[in-house]
C-alpha cells in the first residue's frame, strides 16, 4: 500500500492520510491494536530511558511519543514504522543543546524542544524540495563508524547512573577520566539494581525465549513477549526501590515527581540568535533521523515488495517533529527496535502507531504517580542493553578486507565522533568519502592495450601476451573524462606517446567512458593539435552513444586534424595497422 | 631541457638551477640577451599599471620585477616562463588587501607584501607536498566565467583613471554606480591622454604590425616590434604632461614621485591576527596564479614535446613570491602574455628572466625621476588593452551548446565575480561544479537491454529492436557504483523487477562499472536477497578485472544466493534462457 497510495490522486496524493483510511479495513483493527499495544509497551520505559540520555527529564520522552506517530500518520510512507524516541538522535540532542545550556536545566529543555522544532521545520522543507537524495552522501563506512562510535559513546554516558555516580563529559575521554576518577563513590545498592536489570533483560532476551518456545509458545509469540523485558525491569526497579525506600535511606537516584497529566500545547519562543545557534544541529539531527528512519522503513517495506516515498517519508516525519515540540517533545524519529517489532506484531496500517499514542496518554493520565520511584539506574540498563546491538565489529573488518581507504574512512569518522563529538564526526566523514572518491577518480587507471592473437579481444599488454604495433599506441582509459583527471589524463598520453619512438596513431579507448566535461572537451581537442604538431594522430575508438551525440554536437572531430572515431578497437587496428608488423612481446 | 633535468639525478634533481647552468652554452646566450630585453621593455609599463590595479604605488610593481624570476629560475620548471607581476592576480590582492586596509594606505601596502610572503609558503608546502593536482578541481567553466568576469571587473575599475574621475567600489554595481555619479567631474585633458593611450596601442598592436611586415620585416620581429606600444606610450604620456605641466594646471593625475633606488630588503613584520586574516586570500591567489603560470609553462613546453613538473613549478613559484615579499614586492606569477613574447622572442634558459631582472634593476636606479609624470591613465589604457583579451564570450556559447548545466557552472561562477567578489566566485565556482559532476554520477544512466537478432550483441531496448526473453531482465548500468548512487540503483532495479510480472532472473551488466565501493557491494548483498526472497535471481555480467578481483575476495557470490557472475551478457542469456521463448517487441 506504501506507493501506491500515492497514485490515488487527488486528495490522497496531497493527504496519504485520506488514502489508507479510506482502503481501512474492519479486519486490520486486529493487527494494529496489537501491535500498538506491543509497541507502547517497549515505548515506555525506552522513551522514558532515551530522554535522560538527552539529559532531559524522563516525561519529556512520553511526550514525544504522543504526538508525533499521530503526525506521521497524515503522510505516513510506510505503514509499520513507529515514530519517538531513539538512542542516536537523543544523544545528538545531549551534545547540540548541551553546547547552549548547561544538561537537565530549563534552558537546555527549552533548546531540546528548540530542536524539534528546527529539525521538523528542515525535514518537511526537504521534503517539500525532493531533497530525500541528500542522505545519499552518507555511505556505509561513515555510517557504520558513525552508528558504532555513537553506541559507544552512549554506553559510557550511561555508565555513571549503573554506578552511582557523578560521571559527565560530552567525549570519550572526558568520560572515561570522569568515572575514573569518582570510581570510589561508587553506590552498592545502585550498582546492584543496575546489574540485576541488565540480567533480566539479557536473561529475558535470550535463554527466556527459547525456554517458551520449547514450552510451547509459537517463535513469533514468545518473540513478542520477550519485549514486555524493558516493562518488567522498570516495574521491578521501581518496587524495589518503593517498598524499602532505598531513594531515601542508600542515595539510590529516582526518576522523582513526573508532572501528571497530557503535556501543554505551545509553541517554543522565538529566540532568534539561540535558533540560529542551533540550526546546523538540527539539520544533522533532521540527515540523521531521517536516515535511520528511511532505511527501516525501506527494509520492511521490501519484505512485501513495496518500496517508500523518501519525499512523503520527510514530510511525514517533518510533521511528527513539529507536533512533538509543540507538544513539549524533543526529536523523534523511526526507530529501528520498535519498528520491526511493529512490523512483526501485525500492523497494518499508521493506526497502529496511533493506537500506541493513546496508550501513552492513558499512562500520562493515570501512571505518573508510580514513575516517580523509578531508579535511573534501571533506565541506564534499558539503553545499555538497547546500544550494545547497534556496535558493529564485523563490517569494519569486512570493509578493511574490500577497501583500505574506505576502512581508514570509517575508522576516521569513529575517532572523530569518540574524541570530537558526533557531529564533527559525520561532517568529517562525508568529506572524506566525497574526497576519496574524487581522488579516486582523478587518476583513473589506464592501460596500453594490444590484441589477443587470432581474434578481436584487446587486452593489458602488461598482463596479457598480445600483439601490437609500434606505430599504433592503443590506450584504454577506465572512468568518465571530466576536470579532476583532465591533467592526469593529459599528462599520462604525453609520457605514453612521446616517451617512445615511432608513433604515428594514438587510439584512446573510451569503452569505461560514461560521459566526457566540458574541461575534457577542451582538453581532448588541444591535445589532439599537440599531437599533431608532432605529427601523431589522436583517434577515439569505442564511444558510447550518448558521449559522441555530445562530441558531434560540439564539432570534436574537426579537432581532431585527420584523426577518426571508430566503433571498435578492432576496426581502429584495421584501419590504422593492417599492413603493418604485429610483435609479440616476449 | 624541462624534464630531464630533474633526471640529471643528484644535485641537480633538488636544486634544478645548477641543472640547467651546467648545460649552458654560450650559444643561449644571445637569445636568452634579446628575450630579456624585449620582456623588460614590456615588464616596466605593465608591472607598474598592475601595481596601480593592485592599489599600490606603481614602483612596487617594479620591486616585484627583480627578486622573483631569479629566485624562479633556481627551481625552473619552465625555460620560458616570465614571471612578475600579471592582471588577474593583482586584482585579487586588490581585493583581499582591501579588506583589511584602506586603497593607497601604508597599511594596505604592508598587507600585500604579506600577501606574497604568504602565498609563496602556500605554494612551495604545496610543492614539497606534491600537491599540485588540486588546482585540476578548477573546471574549464570555472576558470573562463572567472577569468572574464576577472577581466571585465579591472576594465571597469580601470576607467576612473582614463576619465580622470574619483570612481571606486569592489563589486561590478558599485563601480558602475560610482562613475555614473562621477560622470559630471570628468577630466577632459586626461580622458583625451587616455584614448590617445588606447588608440595608439590599439593601432600598434593591429594595423602597425601589417605595416612593418609589408614594408619588409619578418613577421617574428614586426611582431616583437610592436610589443614596444606600452613602453611608447609611457614614455609618449609622460612627454605629454612634462612639456606643457598639465599636472599642474589641469589636475591631470601622474604617478609622482618614485623611490630612487632599489628596494630595501626586509621580513614583513610578524602579525599573526592580520596574517590569519589573510591567509584564505593567500592561498586562493597562491593557487590562481599557480594555474595561470602552469597552463602557460605547460602550453610552451609542449611545442617542444616536453612536460613541466606542477611540483616544481610550485617551489619555482613560492620561492618567488617569498623573494617579492622580502624586497617590497607583492603577489607575482608567470604571465600569459609576456611567456608567449619571451619564448617567441628566443629564450632558451630562465638566464632570460635573469637578464630581464638586471634591466629592471638599472630602470630603478637611473630612471625613476621619469616616472614621475607617468598618467595614471596612460597605465589604465595599458592594463584596458591587456585585459580586452581575456574577455572570453566564444567558450560560454560552446560549452552552453555542449552541456546546460556546465554553462550554468560558468556563468554563476561570472556573476559571484562580478557581483561578490572574485574570491567567492572561484568557492562557489568549485562546488558548483564537484556538486555537478556528484549529482550527475548520483543518478545513473540505466537501460534494460535486448539482443540484436542473430548476433551477440546487446542494445537498450528503448532505442534498438531487439529480442528479450520476459522471464530474463538485461538491465546495464553505465556508471562504477558507489555510495552517492547505491539507493537510485536499488529503486530503479526493484522498480524494474518488481514491476512486470514473470521475472525470474535480473543479469546487472557492469561494462562501465569501474570499481564498486563498500556501500555498493553492501547494497549489492541486500538487494540479491530481496529478490531471492520474492523468487528472483540477481546475476552479474561483464564485470571488469580488477572489480572482480574485489568482488572475490569480499565473498560476493556467496551472497548471490545461487546468482552466478557470467563474463559476457551473451553467456548469460545461454544460460539463463536458451529454451525459452524470444520476443521481439514491435
Amino acid at each position: 500500500m506504501a506507493v501506491q497510495a500515492k497514485h490515488n490522486g487527488g486528495a490522497a496524493h496531497w493527504l496519504p492520510l485520506l488514502g489508507w483510511l479510506r482502503a481501512y479495513r474492519p479486519e486490520y483493527l486486529a493487527g494494529d491494536l496489537i501491535a500498538g499495544a506491543v509497541v507502547a509497551v517497549m515505548l515506555v520505559p525506552q522513551a522514558m530511558a532515551y530522554a535522560m540520555l538527552a539529559n532531559l527529564p524522563p516525561h519529556v520522552g512520553l511526550y514525544a511519543s504522543i504526538i508525533p506517530p499521530v503526525a506521521y500518520a497524515l503522510f505516513a510512507s510506510s505503514r509499520a514504522l513507529a515514530v519517538g524516541p531513539v538512542a542516536i538522535v537523543s544523544l545528538m540532542v545531549a551534545s547540540v543543546a548541551g553546547a547552549v545550556a548547561a544538561p537537565g536545566s530549563a534552558e537546555h529543555l527549552g533548546a531540546a524542544v528548540v530542536l524539534a522544532l528546527l529539525s521538523g521545520i528542515v525535514l518537511l522543507v526537504m521534503g517539500m524540495a525532493r531533497l530525500g537524495f541528500v542522505t545519499q552522501f552518507l555511505s556505509h563506512p561513515v555510517l557504520s563508524g558513525f552508528i558504532t562510535a555513537a553506541a559507544v559513546l552512549i554506553g559510557f554516558s550511561q555508565l555513571r547512573h549503573v554506578l552511582g555516580v557523578e560521571g559527565g563529559g560530552d567525549n570519550l575521554p572526558a568520560m572515561v577520566v570522569a568515572l575514573w576518577q569518582s570510581l570510589g563513590q561508587v553506590n552498592g545498592v545502585t550498582l546492584a539494581i543496575g546489574l540485576t536489570s541488565i540480567g533480566l533483560l539479557l536473561w529475558m532476551q535470550g535463554p527466556l525465549k527459547g525456554l517458551l518456545v520449547r514450552s510451547g509458545l509459537s517463535a513469533p509469540v514468545a518473540g513478542i513477549a520477550v519485549k514486555t523485558a524493558p516493562l518488567v525491569v522498570v516495574v521491578l526497579g521501581s518496587l524495589a526501590v518503593a517498598l524499602p525506600g532505598l531513594d531515601e535511606h542508600f542515595g539510590v537516584s529516582v526518576v522523582g515527581r513526573v508532572p501528571e497529566g497530557l503535556p501543554d500545547f505551545a509553541l517554543p519562543a522565538v529566540d532568534l540568535p539561540l535558533w540560529r545557534e542551533l540550526v546546523w544541529g538540527a539539520v544533522l539531527i533532521a540527515l540523521v533521523g531521517f536516515l535511520e528512519s528511511a532505511s527501516v522503513a525501506k527494509s520492511l517495506a521490501a519484505r512485501d515488495r513495496e518500496r517508500i516515498d523518501p519525499d512523503r517519508e520527510l514530510k511525514g516525519l517533518g510533521l511528527a517533529n513539529i507536533g512533538a515540540s509543540l507538544s513539549g517533545g524533543y526529536p523523534v524519529t523511526g526507530g529501528i527496535s520498535r519498528s520491526v517489532v511493529n512490523y512483526s506484531a501485525g500492523a497494518r496500517t499508521p493506526m497502529a502507531g496511533v493506537l500506541s499514542a493513546l496508550l501513552i496518554v492513558l499512562v500520562l493520565l493515570f501512571l505518573t504517580p508510580w514513575l516517580a520511584w523509578l531508579p535511573h539506574a534501571s533506565l541506564a540498563a534499558i539503553i545499555l542493553v538497547a546500544v550494545v546491538g547497534l556496535v558493529d565489529l564485523h563490517t569494519p573488518r569486512r570493509i578493511w578486507q574490500y577497501s583500505r581507504s574506505e576502512a581508514v574512512t570509517l575508522l576516521t569518522t569513529a575517532a572523530v565522533v569518540l574524541v570530537v563529538g558526533v557531529e564533527a564526526g559525520i561532517v568529517v566523514g562525508v568529506l572524506l568519502s566525497l574526497g576519496l572518491y574524487l581522488w579516486r577518480t582523478s587518476r583513473p587507471h589506464m592501460a596500453v592495450v594490444g590484441r589477443v592473437p587470432g581474434t578481436e579481444h584487446y587486452r593489458n599488454v602488461e598482463r596479457h601476451k598480445v600483439e601490437t604495433d609500434p606505430r599504433v599506441l592503443l590506450v584504454r582509459v577506465d572512468e568518465s573524462l571530466y576536470f579532476p583527471n583532465t591533467r592526469y589524463l593529459e599528462d599520462r598520453l604525453q609520457e605514453l606517446v612521446w616517451g617512445r619512438d615511432g608513433v604515428e596513431h594514438v587510439v584512446l579507448i573510451c569503452s569505461a567512458v560514461n560521459f566526457i566535461d566540458a574541461s575534457a572537451l577542451e582538453s581532448l581537442e588541444e591535445l589532439a593539435g599537440q599531437f599533431a604538431d608532432s605529427g601523431v594522430t589522436l583517434h577515439l575508438a569505442e564511444v558510447k552513444g550518448p558521449v559522441m551525440d555530445g562530441l558531434e554536437q560540439a564539432g570534436f572531430t574537426r579537432h581532431l586534424r585527420g584523426g577518426r572515431v571508430f566503433l571498435s578497437t578492432h576496426e581502429a587496428m584495421k584501419a590504422l595497422g593492417p599492413r603493418r608488423r604485429w610483435v609479440v612481446p616476449t
